[in-house]
């Protein structure tokens, strides 16, 4: 077995440690190897969205990113030149209220230490980066059918090299991809115009207000981007060259102290000065997007080689990471005999759409931000939040701020993600404003609630942690009017060909007692959701006990919402379900919601469920009398 | 200097290590032992309440503490006999809305790991905990007036020996205190009847429903209490003699067996077993309290060396963090010529009263914790809260919540809280309905509101750490209304006499630039809040430039808050000012309110705040003219 390995995974950057993190977890055999001698020491990729927040929170990483104090960004200013240099034409929230957002702020850290909490979790479960390593060759040559990829690779020196054999293989190796190229994928180009960026962290002393705050100011002298960083530095980003000027040039550079002395003279009237400065670098970049992200299903690519942009709205990152856990959870359930290889399909087809998009948005605001804009007149006083004449950046930026939070990534209807035109067909399935406010291709809205056991207030779309498996909250409703249709719903689902039974634990003798997520199957775990206040809510008496075997995962809808006041149930109410009534939602390993069902009395809601599945799963699921 | 210490504290527990760490980090020279050779491997306190969680985060050790998953207690359950064996009678929870607490549950987690995270601090300022070594002898000779307490230390193998000499000698050696025995402090025993207790922690397997909750069982086989713990494990308390009992005997013991046995006895109907015990320990315990804390305010003892009670309230560790916290700032500023000596005489009337109080409550509490209270028919309805006829224990409970959430600590007025008989005097001081909701001797009312340099929602009242400094709020109100009461404070402050200047850094060429808290003098921290919005909050044009500095403790009173949904400026309200208006509060180093005054034009502010730092410093402050 030496040679043999689950996955190949080439590049530890962020959206190769995203994968192996998940994949290391779920108990595959992984080979990682990365061309740097050690992770990234300063500098690079910074911004945490707020969704990928909720993401390494669901992964229990987010305190340890927070323990290195990152700046957070909640707003960003905007300033436009005037006679006296420049001013605050007016702020935005970063991620403002009509985002229902856990954390609605971005993060700033630099890559390094969020590579290092990466790492620190792979370890433990004794996955070693192996380093300086390069991919030499690799050919999926399906010699031996299980682990049909051959995959070359070598020390960085040229000296060592090996040969492994693998179920799959990912190119995690930022823009320049080796694998890429192999492959002959193109790379297309959205936009032809490419940038040169200088991209500067420090200690500064300035007399400019907003230094602590995000900040894209134009001046008469040039434009330039401001963001805090932890350890009281600032990053700016400064634009060195552009394919629109009359002498471009791609190699075009600039010293560090070019790059001050243009931002002395943006910021004027105000001052700047470097106590230190951490990292300098300047690079070129165009906008770029793959082809494709897999030829074959077996060898993928994600992250920095499949999409380049600019660096402006912080999103490489946060695309990185939900790429790879696109993908992880996908494999995952392939090689747990969970779902067809077919599943494989929708990785490209759902992270290339949010990659358009991406560049799509990017190009809008990169345009903007590397524009002069006209000064005074244009925009109104700069005290006035409210009062401000919206010009393009500013319409531009608002219009984009689900979008850069995170929150905006909606996939398309698919298999996974129910729609109108889904193979499962029936009655009982919910659509959004059509019985229910969830959309199937977003994540699940935020909910506070009381678990019943320990009375402890959580959040309810964090309960069931990132461990591969679908999630299905019944929200019961009053079980005084519902008590029926929640028996019926576990009586079906209790039949041995439903979606619940069919993919249930084959070692029976394990002792499970203590497993809180997963006591039946690795292909779910199961919340409940109770309309009643927590002291009234008796598990074992009122549900059935299938549910109640969930006996950590049963949550009292009890906890009053800012968002929605005059709900008893706030949980049922921000899902669109009446209250009384409730209703099943499947939410996607990845915490986007797959489909929602009515709760109903009789056999259609656990019908529902397994024609759902038995699409995802590829198995018939549900017997003759419950399936027809 | 080898052999001479500012402080040399003996015993490694709660007490010592807050001591050790708070000193540590303002720069004292330290010598720190321990008679056991490592941290409590298991078992021992481990209740954390929301008062002390508070102090944990404003120390920077909240995340450490959590990133171990203590239990969290958010509910009471209680239940009683009745003919089936037990039933629950109502919950109650554990830190109720009517105290406005950021953390409203108690955490659970083994002393262990809470002293490891002292630790590790504690070393980062290069204070070893020296191991195995134990106390001697010591004596206040005076014969350096410097170091005037000699300390003979000596390992626990006899064979090696040091005397060292300090300013202070602490001793944190828990309940058998060789320092204290050898001052001849007695412990009175507020009440005569003491207790053989049983505790238990391990992993169960039960059908108990509330095995999750703290509860506390009375039935016909005797009484328990059932507390959660981290790593999936449950803590039982369960008294195995009293004083009170016909043949008691303080000796008397039980092995783990009898406990478990006795325990499934009081269950029934539910069942229970263990898969595992982590640690089981018999001791005996009475209530006592110290008759001194100290007797020369050179050599102080504090934690379970001055108080001990029964187990069951979970305050031994709180009370001992708050005691050495106390302690603490009043030795810095003695050492820093903030204050006379004479505000060490406040350690032991303030901390005491505390522990009287704590036996008080602990006393009415333990009594009707073990008496048998008889079964059904006394209380209503096992399934109702709000119906539930409160029995005697019940209304305990309930009364206590604030005492056992820890903000029920109200020190009492002398010189540090101001009150009516305080010797400074001055119109404009503020009292307890009288222009303010604040409470001297009470902690400062916690409130959200938005930094202005990087518009971060923030909690105010964590906004200056634990520094040792006085922390100043100038709640500064509508600034178009107040601007000439806010530059005359200004003005005064600049003063040479005044408060704020008399302790100025003396050296003045350090470059402080980049410091935060105490950019003039660790006298003071600074903190602005300001009714207004944040992005019309323009610090350098708005405020005096001595205001202004402090330039990252500016505030918008911005956020709203459900317990004053009306106001506009939600801190301002909770303080109980006019919110155009507003107010000054002094707040003590650790935390407590210490005086409130009124903001009004003219000298009448500073000046009343002059007099009231002239008692606390015992420095005549404030000019002729202003402090006439």
């Amino acid at each position: 077995m030496a040679d043999k390995y689950d996955v190949v995974i080439i590049g530890a950057g962020p959206v190769g440690l995203m994968l192996s993190t998940c994949l290391a977890r779920w108990g595959y055999r992984i080979k990682h190897i990365d061309n740097r001698p050690e992770p990234t020491p300063t500098g690079r990729a910074d911004g945490i969205q707020p969704r990928s927040l909720d993401l390494l929170r669901n992964m229990g990483l987010k305190r340890k990113i927070m323990a290195h104090e990152p700046a957070k960004v909640y707003e960003v200013a905007f300033w436009d030149p005037n006679s006296k240099g420049i001013h605050r034409t007016g702020t935005w929230a970063s991620c403002p209220k009509f985002i229902d957002a856990r954390y609605p702020f971005t993060t700033l850290l630099h890559q390094g230490l969020i590579e290092r909490v990466f790492i620190e979790d792979i370890e433990k479960h004794n996955v070693q980066i192996q380093r300086p390593w390069t991919i030499t060759g690799f050919k999926n040559d399906g010699k031996d059918p299980t682990y049909p990829v051959h995959v070359s690779l070598a020390h960085v020196d040229g000296h060592t090299s090996e040969t492994v054999r693998a179920k799959y293989l990912f190119s995690g190796e930022g823009a320049r991809s080796f694998v890429r190229d192999q492959l002959g994928v193109k790379i297309h180009h959205k936009d032809p115009i490419a940038h040169v960026w200088g991209v500067m962290d420090g200690v500064v002393r300035t007399d400019f207000p907003d230094i602590k705050m995000k900040c894209t100011i134009h001046s008469d002298a040039g434009s330039i981007m401001v963001i805090p960083r932890e350890d009281n530095m600032v990053r700016l980003y400064i634009q060195i060259a552009s394919s629109t000027d009359k002498d471009w040039d791609p190699r075009k550079t600039a010293t560090a102290e070019d790059v001050q002395q243009h931002a002395k003279e943006i910021l004027k009237p105000y001052s700047i000065s470097w106590d230190r400065v951490e990292w300098y670098s300047v690079y070129p970049i165009g906008q770029g997007i793959a082809e494709r992200y897999t030829l074959d299903e077996r060898v993928f690519m994600g992250g920095d080689a499949c999409h380049t942009h600019s660096p402006k709205a912080g999103q490489g990152m946060n695309t990185a990471f939900l790429d790879a856990v696109n993908l992880a959870w996908k494999i995952h359930h392939v090689e747990s005999g969970f779902s067809p290889r077919s599943i494989l399909s929708t990785y490209e087809s759902e992270r290339k759409k949010v990659a358009q998009n991406l560049l799509d948005f990017d190009n809008r605001y990169a345009k903007l931000f590397s524009a002069r804009i006209p000064s005074a007149g244009e925009v109104a006083g700069a005290s006035s939040d409210t009062e401000v004449e919206e010009n393009e950046f500013v319409k531009t930026f608002k219009a984009s701020c689900e979008f850069t939070s995170g929150y905006g990534v909606a996939y398309n209807p698919n298999t996974i993600n129910w729609g109108p035109e889904h193979p499962a067909q029936h009655p009982l399935f919910l659509g959004f404003e059509k019985g229910t406010n969830l959309r199937t291709g977003r994540i699940l809205t935020p909910a506070t609630v009381t678990r019943v056991v320990d009375a402890n207030v959580v959040h309810l779309e964090q309960e069931i942690p990132l461990n591969g498996s679908y999630r299905i909250y019944l929200f019961a409703g009053d079980l005084s009017k519902t008590s029926s249709a929640v028996k019926d719903l576990a009586s079906y689902m209790g039949a041995p060909s439903s979606f619940f039974s069919t993919f249930a634990h084959q070692d029976k003798k394990t002792d499970r007692y203590h497993e809180f997520n997963n006591p039946h199957t690795d292909f779910l775990s199961f919340c409940t959701v109770v309309n009643s206040p927590r002291a009234k809510v008796f598990i074992r008496e009122q549900l059935p006990e299938i549910f109640a075997r969930y006996r950590d995962h049963v949550y009292a809808d009890d906890v009053w919402d800012q968002r929605v006041p005059d709900a008893t149930a706030a949980a049922h109410a921000k899902m669109g379900f009446d209250q009384d009534r409730g209703g099943v939602v499947v939410v996607r390993p990845d915490a986007y919601v797959g489909c929602v069902v009515r709760l109903e009395e009789g056999k259609g809601t656990c019908e529902a469920l397994n024609k759902y599945f038995s699409v995802l799963t590829g198995k018939k699921l549900g017997d003759e009398r419950a399936a027809l």
